[in-house]
């Protein structure tokens, strides 16, 4: 069993927190010990600035200040969950990383990309998931599925080209990456969906 | 008149927030329009990350999380007050900015000097402050001001060889750039440092 930091990105609605749950069960089912965790938070600290990262009584928020906050409350979530627990043995899933700040605060909002690479150099340069599930789905079938959900937190106010650049980078990131990438059809129905998942838990834990 | 954006530095208990206020004082009566302010801080958004960095209830605060927060109020602060008061024509005083992160996080901490440049060099790297007044103060001197006040706070709660390297850096860095720096000697009594501030800013804004 090799891939032991695996990541689910994908965008609004993708259904990446299903399908971690559903990994979550079927990697402990497999004798993994499991630590389930999202991004921007998992740790006190770190949801702490998630609430100011999603909060939408900001008048204006720098977009700099923002892709700050990102990457303090990940450098947090390594420091104190992510490495403590793949150090001891532990498999970790997580909701979203790095990949969706290229995404979103990347390609989603034209943002100074030299500085992400700078903050993932010196963040986790050393350290990258062992396997990144691209949950992709058309924006439009993401946006459907989240409609019934309560008020959009401040993200999820943005534009549908906002949304079609977020794919097109996920996208173009897994193309680029293949060894650490796999690109699911998330807009299959739930269970064709994790059908897909299951299959790729299976071949790259096999390896 | 040039200097408009001036910061006030120095260690705990050198007298920073009592001579930002004279000198508001002083430079309205020499007509200037003032914005004071403080760091980190200086706008609803950045005063959160304020507190979550001042906290001391955290059980471990990551280094590298700690540095992006304080960027990442910068950069808020920046683009929400800082910039526009001098593009209107108004003169900043700012208690506590960049050199503080050096001092603090880059000496005091043995902190990522690269990636402290990178940030600054990202979040202003078009923009300096046209004077620094350096209150220089031995450790000791600072912290007896400071015992009568409350509980100390994350940062108050460190070594003594902490804040030597702290005070060691400031005037390094004030050695290094003495036409942006003026070093004040803070230790003597209060009306004494008023004066000589009080003449650093006649000099400094006749030019
Ligand atoms: N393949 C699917 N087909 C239909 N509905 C789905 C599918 N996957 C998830 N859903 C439903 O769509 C909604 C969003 O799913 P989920 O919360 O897992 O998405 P997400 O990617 O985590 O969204 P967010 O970006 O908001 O965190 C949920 O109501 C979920 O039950
Ligand atoms: N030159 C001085 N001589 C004696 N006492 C002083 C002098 N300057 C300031 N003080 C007193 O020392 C205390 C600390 O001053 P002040 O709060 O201005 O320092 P500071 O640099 O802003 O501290 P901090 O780093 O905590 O913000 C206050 O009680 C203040 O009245
Ligand atoms: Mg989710
Ligand atoms: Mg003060």
């Amino acid at each position: 069993m090799s891939a032991r930091f695996i990541t689910f990105e994908g965008g609004e609605g993708a259904g990446k927190s299903t399908m971690v749950a559903r990994a979550r069960g079927w990697l402990e089912a497999h004798g993994h010990e499991v630590v389930q965790s999202r991004e921007p938070g998992g740790t006190p600290l770190a949801e702490r600035i998630r609430a100011i990262v999603l909060d939408h009584d900001h008048e204006s928020f720098d977009p700099v200040a923002e892709l700050l906050l990102v990457f303090a409350a990940r450098a947090q979530h390594l420091a104190e969950l992510i490495r403590p627990s793949l150090a001891a043995g532990k498999t970790v899933l997580c909701d979203r990383f790095t990949d969706a700040t290229w995404a979103y605060q990347g390609a989603g909002r034209d943002g100074p990309l030299e500085l992400i690479g700078q903050l993932e150099q010196a963040v986790h340069g050393d350290l990258q998931p062992d396997l990144t599930i691209l949950l992709d789905v058309p924006v439009e079938t993401g946006m459907r599925r989240m409609a019934g959900r309560g008020e959009a937190d401040r993200i999820e106010q943005e534009s549908m080209a906002f949304f079609e650049r977020v794919r097109r980078n996920y996208l173009e990131r897994a193309a680029a990456a293949p060894e650490r990438f796999a690109v699911v059809d998330a807009g299959a129905g739930l269970e064709a969906v994790w059908r897909s998942v299951e299959g790729v838990l299976e071949r790259r834990l096999a390896t």
